[in-house]
């Protein structure tokens, strides 16, 4: 089935204790397409860029099967840009720069030829755009998936509030779920978010692994202990590629499915730390990607006698 | 087969943010003895007491089949109490009072009835008496699992690694293993440690789980989201009781078992936060450790097509 992403494609200045990089390919529908990519073969893409985004960056995404007819680039914009430094231990980062650009008047247009798409990932941005996206579906997909951050439950609670509604599953980190829902356990976090609107819930825990919460249902899906997190950035947007990827790949949305969905997103997104930016993840094999699913299997199974 | 558990049996005064405890019964032998005691029958205990330890604590222990011939009794002295107060993330605790007293100068004597013991258990305490306990017994054990904590890092550093030689299997918690190894990388830091002497180690990770490893094998179980978390004491000492005890019940050292036995101690330690102390592990029944088992099953499990 048919998977349309919306989100950011952009620029990232990255630093690490293992190294800085100048301006590289970044954004959350650039992971969560390429990672998708893996999957499903109908991989439509809307998102905006300005005239200095290089053309062979635009191929590189058609190379992996991305439909960029809804690309907009803005010849005389620029494009989104972001710089981060992330401390010793990698789990907390501070933001250098953040220049919007052309992210700052983003009206998402819909090709016709993307109607009918039965799979919807809203990546993280500014909640009334991702309302403004389900409203401009012709027909209401199967699958709707939002991603969002702390950043807009400061700023634009009531419109998250409202796209929540319109929502099937969201996926956010521990302490955005302890912000959203105002409770520590994540238990309850979750069904208070559920209430919101979305039937299903991932709460991201970093290298501690992925809660998916549905019902009363709770599946937990480990992280895989690395020798080495080179760098962090996109390991998010990576995960929520390889799970919707992998549900619109097999157009079977029941919490089973999912439960696979979210171990292959996780081995995505250990494939994505391996490396700087999207370096890793343009260029995995279908062995690899086995063989790390088979790693998880491996970590995460016993049998009760 | 028997399992010999050496290590404090305490008073505990607590305070979390659902209330606080006058002195209750604590100590790291006292949780898992009782923890195995659900798993193996014969359950001895080497452990050191003041003549204010009242008698039908001990009619406790012994009511769960717990060995207490080698309990021993200092009329004049008093119980080793400790006091602590968790902060509201129930992650971090301050220790608010510490009185050694009859622990300061424990000697573990070894009843003759308890030699050939096949499970050692060693709680957290002093390194050098650690040791002690291994050089007294006559055969040595199958299996000799030991528990520590920072503080012996921190001043006996060369005691604690002259008893990691000695012994099969430790369990310490992330930052303990990142301080033990002076690595970040839990993979890394275990690498290191398994280099220092035991064979096996399990890394706590408190409400993110727990791995082990072993050789270049590494399983994860996760815990259990729970509603709330009442109070955190014992869970370490719970969760390694439930692990050695059903080792010793089915007398099985194998990694295979090893994982099953971290399910069934993982398990147990979900049910000693419900309540202060040790008031939940003292009540349970076969049918609840089951049920909680089968909710591990369910939390974890997933199958790739």
């Amino acid at each position: 089935m048919s998977l349309l992403t919306v989100g950011s494609v952009a620029f990232d200045a990255l630093e690490t204790p293992f190294g800085k990089t100048d301006k590289i390919i970044g954004g959350a529908a650039t992971y969560i397409t390429l990672a998708a990519s893996y999957f499903t073969k109908e991989n439509n893409l809307v998102a905006v860029v300005g005239g200095d985004f290089p053309n062979e960056m635009i191929s590189l995404l058609q190379d992996h099967g991305v439909n960029t007819e809804g690309l907009e680039i803005v010849q005389d914009g620029k494009t989104f840009f972001w710089s981060g430094k992330y401390h010793e231990d990698m789990n907390t980062r501070d933001t250098l720069e953040t220049q919007l650009n052309v992210m700052e008047h983003f009206d998402p247009i819909i090709p016709d030829t993307y109607q009918g798409t039965e799979f919807l990932m809203l990546g993280n941005t500014v909640p009334a755009t991702q309302k403004l996206v389900i409203e401009r579906m012709a027909k209401r997909p199967k699958l709707i998936m939002l991603d969002t951050m702390n950043l807009w439950m400061n700023i634009a609670l009531d419109d998250l509030k409202a796209v929540l509604k319109l929502v099937d599953l969201i996926t956010i980190n521990d302490e955005e779920a302890r912000q959203l829902s105002g409770e520590y356990s994540l238990r309850k976090a979750a069904k208070k978010i559920m209430a919101m609107g979305p039937k299903t819930l991932i709460i991201k825990k970093g290298e501690h692994g992925a809660l998916l919460f549905q019902d009363d249902r709770i599946f937990f899906a480990p992280a895989l202990p690395l020798e080495e997190v080179f760098d962090p950035t996109g390991a998010g947007d990576t995960f929520a590629g390889g799970f919707i990827g992998y549900l619109a790949s097999t157009n079977d949305i029941s919490f089973e499915n999912m439960k696979r969905a979210i171990i292959y997103g996780s081995a995505m997104a250990s494939f994505c730390v391996e490396k700087f930016g999207t370096e890793r993840v343009v260029n995995l094999t279908q062995q690899e990607i086995d063989a790390r699913v088979q790693d998880f299997v491996n970590l995460s199974s016993f049998e009760i006698q």
